[in-house]
């Protein structure tokens, strides 16, 4: 819905009378498919209700199909024409992002051939299309993985709307695929819980079951696979909707210079934030490990308890590390010298609003596990334990985002900075950090400093900066800043791994299963969850760039 | 999110180095606060959840306090700072926006009398909260309709941070109200129906019950506003809003030509869609009436379905009709020849999102019926009807919101268009719909026409445009879009009306809730339809726009 600022338009060559109108379409026909998906995908999810799981899997292969048709029409009409593509934006499809996008691929591809295997072992008691969908999925994967790494940049100028259209159908897709895999794994989890509290009373009366140890392989295999594939949809989703935007734009050459970012993560750090976050990686996976372990075999209630307290109390330690670190990041860039870049950047504006938006996810969940502890009556460790991990929640994802957006607004340091640095440096830290300097000038100078001539007034902030900002600490800076980030990366890689794999305090904790109902809070979670697991694996993606442009 | 163009920070006096900042922090205020509120009311629906409605009082209580509080701080502080409002955003609370803000304050505040009586009724068991809450309410209308009838199209350029954080807790206090008020509906609604199945079993077992006719009275008064004061809260949001938006805003005065539109409604027009809008308008009410008793009194259920039947004939009568005459509305659009608007211009963007953003709601609830009505088995007369409205539901909120959108950008008719007419016009025309001119070439000229030299064929289509678009044409043109305009004005007002006051054909109908069962189906109407129904009311502002704009 942004506005396009008046000159916009008039640029060389543009064929569009009214971008907004040639958007607009292509988003209605998302709205209504995804709408239309949603509610089969949702109904699906009951078994009560009369939509079952193939109407989904005919609706999703469908949509896949024509997807994998306009990509192959879209890479063929784009090689032909030669002024299809007249520049490509800088910002969109960054290598590690692409990269993501290729090892979640391999890792779908994997869960379609185990998915495969596992259906075909009873393929008799089928309908077709639980085998055709898998092996739709993998080629759809394949063919979209191949579009996305060749095309992510590209700003089209040719079939303006269908692009549009396409682009927008292939959007809803993983958008639908997303669902269906998220509401997939929710009904699995329910299932094997309640599988576990009657005893394995049902299962063995169907004729055709998964009794086969190979079969079985085939099953907790793909259950385990799920996150990629869940993540997969969302990467392709976030950069299908960056080329979306990007779709007749031009691009004005001389105010985005081109960023040539080396790789330059392993030299120039301390080690420190790598050290101390791979430790806390490490303990993570032990902590889960032994928390799955725990409260899933044995039945004792002070096991599982006592897996409970470990979980919370190292996820409160984990959270509240990251949280001081980020205001620590937070504050050194306060005193940062790089001005704010105000470009336009489709890419940097949605890893923002998916940054704000997911968090409210994991938000939602928070606020209501603080109203249920707060309003229980059993005030026990465990429960004090809940509230401090759903403030501490809260408190780092806000903390968080506000040092991944600051970081991602920052030019990138240039390499010349030698030649014309103290120039920049005046200009740079006036503008960001005025009062820091106008609040120091007493201390150098004497009471009556403002009354001085104004040519010896200039000299005194100028000196000022001179010594605050010597190139040493400079890099000292951006040391620190680069510390932080790696650090924080690898706390949300251990913070993605673990609901991701399984982990559910949520519903293993009583108290807020017994305030909001058997019915209310596992809908809370499982609509809210999904949302905050993207927004670890996004954040991840963002530190990154933090990182490397720090 | 909207990305600012790079030369806007650039304007004169700006003293803002980061809008984006700036507005991050208010909003991330506006998000906790909205979940903090969103968890207390969601809660407090629930009987069995241990939330009491005076938790959720409480919290709006002291909410609307504060928001008295910043109220007057800021309409002091801007009265005292001279420079504080640079400049007025002349496209934002236009007058008939204001107009309803008004009405609605004025229901709003006779429903706070009707609460504070029927609470008064039986002071002695209630906590006084609950006595408190209508008190502090109609203190919060009064202040925020007089700092919005002022205040609406101010750009403040002091206190920029306070100033949005303040705006934003106004929108959050303002959208908690409603969440409140919506919820506090559907919870009436569903006792309501309760009490009717169980005949009446509770109700006299407690002490102090609203027994006298003059509680009963204020009960049922106060019921009835609530529509009133729903649509006041979303009002009042959406020019809050525009404030925020226009927050430390520079506005070119070169190109916002300040539009001075004047009514003249009744002037010019055939009266046809008026007289067409009133006789569905008033045919509507009767059959809402009809409706509510034979639904609510009879237990037979051939006169429920009789009802119905009724129901849906007229529905689909009027949303048929409202759709052809959305699709003959747009077809002008594409002969139009005034062009595209395209400035910068908040009001409008927000309009335009709202519009798709409130059709969402009714799509959700037109998809699930769609989905339940075709798996469900017994297919009857009822059921054909029911799919009919759906499908028309979808398809008619489309295409008013596609000719809305449109009749939003066009420019307003220029009062010297008898000067430059003939140059405008060209220019409009080739601008447009330069393949209907260029296909009608070859019909007037000779088959060798292309090959013709360069002066005369240049002469070819100039004559053409001046045939097709001679003033009387103009005139025809702009009336029928203002006479469409007008019936799809008064339709929507009848549409709003049925959902709001009380048509639940959702429930009345049994085939949803026996497929989807009682608590889905439910949770799925409950929060969808009030954004269906803001949207009819949004709709009918946006049309009267665009009727005044044509």
């Amino acid at each position: 819905m942004t506005e396009e600022p008046p000159h916009q338009p008039s640029a060389p060559g543009s064929k569009e009378v009214w971008k907004k109108g040639g958007r607009m379409f292509s988003i209605l026909l998302a709205v209504h498919l995804a709408l239309l998906a949603c509610t089969l995908v949702s109904s699906g999810a009951f078994e009560r209700i009369a939509v079952h799981d193939y109407d989904v899997f005919f609706l999703l292969t469908v949509m896949m199909l024509i997807v994998i048709i306009w990509i192959i029409f879209y890479l063929v009409s784009t090689s032909r024409c030669p002024d299809a593509i007249l520049c490509k934006d800088s910002h969109a499809g960054p290598i590690w992002l692409r990269g993501g996008l290729i090892l979640f691929a391999i890792f779908s591809l994997v869960m379609d051939v185990f998915k495969i295997g596992y259906y075909s072992s009873f393929y008799s008691c089928l309908s077709a299309i639980k085998i055709m969908y898998p092996i739709v999925q993998a080629i759809f994967v394949v063919v979209q993985t191949y579009f996305l790494w060749i095309s992510a940049k590209d700003c089209v100028h040719v079939h303006l709307n269908v692009t549009r259209c396409g682009l927008m159908l292939t959007l809803t897709t993983n958008l639908a695929v997303w669902m269906s895999a998220v509401t997939d794994e929710s009904v699995h989890k329910a299932h094997s819980k309640l599988k576990k509290n009657t005893t394995e009373e049902l299962g063995s009366t169907e004729a055709c079951n998964c009794n086969s140890q190979i079969c079985q392989i085939f099953k907790n295999g793909y259950f385990w696979l799920y996150p990629f594939n869940i993540e997969y949809s969302l990467f392709a989703s976030a950069m299908v909707y960056v080329m979306w935007k990007n779709v007749g734009r031009f691009i004005d050459h001389h105010s985005h210079h081109v960023q040539r970012l080396k790789f330059k993560l392993f030299r120039r750090t301390f080690f420190v934030g790598i050290v101390l976050g791979l430790i806390i990686l490490v303990s993570g996976l032990g902590v889960l490990i032994v928390y799955e372990v725990q409260v899933n075999s044995s039945t004792e209630p002070s096991k599982k308890s006592q897996a409970l307290t470990m979980y919370y109390i190292f996820n409160i330690v984990c959270l509240g590390l990251m949280s001081l670190v980020c205001i620590g990041g937070s504050v050194i860039y306060r005193f940062d010298k790089r001005d704010m870049d105000r470009h336009k950047n489709p890419t940097r504006t949605l890893d923002v609003a998916l940054l704000m938006g997911a968090a409210l996810g994991q938000y939602a969940i928070s606020y209501y596990s603080i109203v249920a502890i707060v309003a229980s009556t059993p005030r026990d460790t465990i429960s004090a334990l809940n509230l401090t991990y759903a403030l501490l929640m809260i408190a780092q994802h806000t903390f968080q985002n506000i040092f991944i957006i600051e970081g991602l607004h920052r030019q990138p340091p240039k390499e010349d900075h030698k030649h014309s640095s103290h120039q920049k440096e005046l200009y740079g830290l006036t503008f960001v950090n005025v009062n820091a300097v106008s609040l120091r000038v007493p201390d150098s100078g004497s009471a009556s400093a403002p009354s001085a001539a104004p040519g010896s007034e200039g000299s005194h902030p100028s000196d000022l900066l001179r010594s605050l900002t010597a190139p040493k600490k400079i890099n000292w800076r951006r040391k620190f800043l680069r510390e932080i980030s790696m650090f924080l990366l690898l706390c949300n890689i251990i913070l993605w791994i673990m609901p991701a794999f399984g982990a559910r305090p949520h519903f293993d904790n009583d108290t807020e299963l017994n305030f909001y109902g058997d019915s209310m809070w596992p809908a809370i979670v499982d609509i809210c969850l999904p949302f905050g697991i993207f927004y670890r694996m996004h954040a991840v993606a963002s530190l990154l760039e933090v990182c490397i442009m720090s």
